[in-house]
């Protein structure tokens, strides 16, 4: 059967989520730690290839099996493996086509700046510490214009290999609570550092670099230089994914 | 001149707030980069001499110093050389008998309790977690008892040398803000272990193992074994002091 994950990382300590010489990362952990709990041979297969220091609440992943461990349990049992910063969410059984990439889905990521005089240990792993006061109605009227289909060649890392650089994002939307400020996107697909490339040139915005009316213009040039920095990783989450399918777990 | 610091600490890693023997501390890395810093030996006084593991947002020293550095600096420059889980959020100049444990205040602490069905990653420093469904209700209701003046014998753990056992709670509340459940109490002062013991009882009263209506008993017998156990450290944090001065940093 095809088995259907969703799966939360603390991704400090990993290179990532795929398979990679250079380090540990969130893939190789599940297929060694499912290899040893099936007895047998297991590759997953995962909706997205988070970088290195990017976390998660509920990446997806799939793999197939010959066990006769019903799918549900599969979760439970799993946990009891995996090191305290990778916990499995939920599994079940999916058809044997059903495959996390390569059908309609909403993907949301939050990117989350700390934003305040003084760094705050509690949330030194998942959030960027930003000293200078962020101005959130700059940067809320800047996001509004990324919002819609576009091509986001210029919110996208150089080098990277994709057959077209148009996505479609349903909302950008940049929220403040206390010294937390929040940018959460979600889209139908993202390009290689795209949210941390937004999240970089929307804290420009809201430090008074840029103006939000400014965005057009960055996303027209089509040009990785004409946005702002790649903000760091450590501030990155993605939240979740959203299938049009019936599927839940 | 006498400073004051606010300081914030994410506990994990540490032995406690006291100097000790057996394990590094949050006031031992203080000292030594209080006196690294200002070239003269530092030592300093903390307010509450919190538990091995356990967090805080705002625990607050004083220290004695010769140095000419104007003390709004010295936060800055100390936080220089911190670790990444202990960080000043503010400095100032205090009267030379201002001390932070010999006056009136008001502590605040926070137990976090995660409750869903998986351990999340991201909250696995600062919460406990809780598999089983807990009444928030039945928590709030059992958690007013607790406010007021009380002997709280049974909510202090065994050998603690203490004058007295009576201490004014200002408020417990409980609230739940989707998987988290936070416990906040706020106190003219508190018992070896006894916010930990007061969620380790509203946790048996939450999960339906005692009822609201026995916590009176549970106080009356000033015996620790009539109260529930002591929660684990981790999603225990002290949220702040306010004292009755004005002095403010």
């Amino acid at each position: 059967m095809r088995v259907k994950m969703v799966v939360a990382y603390d991704g400090t300590n990993y290179r990532g989520w795929q398979v990679q010489p250079n380090g540990i990362t969130i893939e190789e952990v599940l297929n060694r730690e499912l290899t040893a709990l099936l007895k047998e041979p297991v590759t997953v297969a995962g909706a997205s290839r988070t970088d290195s220091g990017v976390h998660s609440l509920g990446n997806v992943a799939v793999f197939d099996t010959q066990t006769k461990m019903p799918a549900d349990k599969i979760a439970f049992a799993l946990n009891q493996r995996l090191p305290a910063d990778i916990v499995v969410q939920g599994s079940c059984e999916v058809p044997a086509d059903w495959h996390p990439r390569y059908q309609n889905s909403r993907k949301t990521y939050e990117y989350r700046i700390l934003n305040r005089t003084f760094r705050m240990p509690a949330r030194r792993f998942d959030t960027y510490f930003y000293h200078h006061r962020l101005d959130v109605e700059r940067m809320r009227q800047a996001a509004a214009y990324l919002e819609g289909e576009h091509d986001f060649k210029s919110f996208c890392a150089v080098g990277a290999q994709v057959k077209t650089t148009v996505r479609t994002i349903y909302a950008c939307t940049v929220e403040r609570d206390g010294d937390l400020i929040t940018i959460r996107v979600t889209g139908n697909g993202f390009l290689y550092n795209m949210v941390r490339i937004i999240a970089g040139t929307l804290i420009q915005v809201g430090g008074g670099m840029r103006k939000p009316e400014q965005m057009p213009e960055i996303l027209a040039a089509a040009d990785r230089d004409a946005a702002g920095p790649t903000a760091p990783a450590c501030g990155l989450t993605m939240t979740g994914i959203e299938y049009d399918d019936e599927i839940d777990c």
